[in-house]
């Protein structure tokens, strides 16, 4: 999916909402237990309620691998589910030498390799350049950089300063420019940092930025919007738990539909205040 | 393996020889593609030829994962074949926020649930400690910490200074140190990077480098020996093409035998230098 595809899926539907499947089989409601694959069966019903109101979809790829070869199973047959008008990020912030990560996009965006093919993949800057230009290769694909991360360790060594008093989470966002347009890298920026999301939107002012950590992890929607959105939105940002576990009964395609609706709802107020 | 049984084996076996199993089923010898399995067919003989004189294995996790799942099941097979006496390193550079670290730690050491027994991991450091820690929560299973790494894009943020003049990479040695004791901490230093290899070895001294780029990347492993050996040997040696693709033809294995023994040659010849 290429830039304009996803501003014109945002503004139709008037939402910026990514909802993280960060599917467990310990929290998915007991009942889904009895199916031949619980994690898509659960899945499955998660993205039929929420499509109306989501316009992109991260599986954390930790909680399919964990699982092994069924569990990549389960993510093939969710990554195939997804309607193809939502953009979709592998959550597995890989990277490793040039061409280990070719091998990598090949996991990620190579459908006949692998059986899958994500919209994006996260990745993590310490390796540098020749780690993150080779997911670039494919067509219509996208990079999204970890930048600054919503844990309490991110501040070990994102916010260490250099001689300069730059911050490295700041020289990563600068640096990374001069190997990608923003047309096809993103940012992970952690919403419990809203207080860095205004400095984040000067260094890259075009990017989209991946916010995750609103809801569960405390976050709040209005700080994000009012300091993250520019002219495209070029924000998407990623609710997972106090979505897709707001109910662990047999009802709870319907609670995540409900959460879901209300962010949205949230969301259309903010871009209603964009000029376009 | 806990590090009095991987010392004991260094010095039994007279080796730190790590050979990595970066197999590609467009570089292994072509008569194995009518294997029912190919991948694991090389690693078979690959394992067979070298272990009298490696003392572990490196499989990097990309090359299986590209393969979706029936590269997750060649991987179970090739760790599952593994000798127990030697040490595996699933070569994968994870991290994630701590409650996700803890999934990838169930990917790459709990058996029941992915199949998969690693002996330890390779992490990157950028997103800090609470995305480190939770690999430690196993018992006798390692963490490797990228440091500096042997890719051009290893300097962009690695060599980063801080306002006091330390590099990005010395801290993360410095201060990872505070996480966890060197038993069960090791860190990745390429050996294209010899020149920091001294500096590498005054901050931490007792622990374990795990070094790639020897070989095909081009480091020294005179060079490496002189200034990363300390009295446990304190280092693992990873060759990864020019053993495993030493030959293409059907006499593959045992022209990888040829080179790890050479290898093993002339680290027994600096094992035999030290002090014990």
């Amino acid at each position: 999916m290429n830039r304009h595809q996803l501003v014109e899926q945002i503004f139709k539907k008037k939402s910026f909402l990514c909802v993280g499947l960060d599917t467990d089989l310990r929290k998915i409601p007991p009942h889904l237990l009895n199916d031949p694959d619980p994690i898509f069966a659960f899945n499955k019903q998660i993205i039929d309620a929420t499509e109306p109101f989501a316009v992109a979809y991260k599986p954390n790829i930790a909680f399919y691998e964990a699982l092994g070869p069924r569990g990549w199973a389960s993510l093939q047959r969710t990554i195939e589910y997804i309607p193809k008008h939502c953009f979709t990020i592998a959550d597995a912030k890989r990277g490793d030498i040039g061409n280990t990560s070719s091998l990598y996009a090949q996991a990620f965006f190579d459908e006949k390799s692998s059986g899958l093919n994500f919209d994006s993949v996260t990745v993590a800057p310490y390796m540098g350049r020749d780690s993150v230009t080779p997911f670039l290769e494919f067509a219509d694909k996208w990079v999204i950089l970890l930048a600054l991360t919503s844990n309490e360790g991110g501040a070990d060594f994102q916010l260490s300063t250099d001689q300069s008093g730059e911050y490295l989470f700041e020289k990563v966002l600068r640096v990374s420019q001069t190997w990608a347009h923003a047309n096809r890298l993103m940012y992970v920026v952690g919403a419990t940092q809203t207080q860095w999301l205004a400095q984040v939107r000067r260094i890259v002012p075009d990017a989209f930025l991946l916010v995750p950590g609103v809801g569960a992890q405390g976050g709040s929607l209005a700080e994000v919007a009012k300091h993250g959105l520019n002219a495209d939105a070029g924000l998407l940002v990623n609710a997972s738990r106090s979505i897709i576990y707001a109910s662990n009964e047999p009802d709870f395609a319907e609670a995540a539909r409900h959460e879901a609706r209300l962010m949205q709802a949230e969301m259309a107020v903010c871009l209603a205040q964009l000029r376009r």
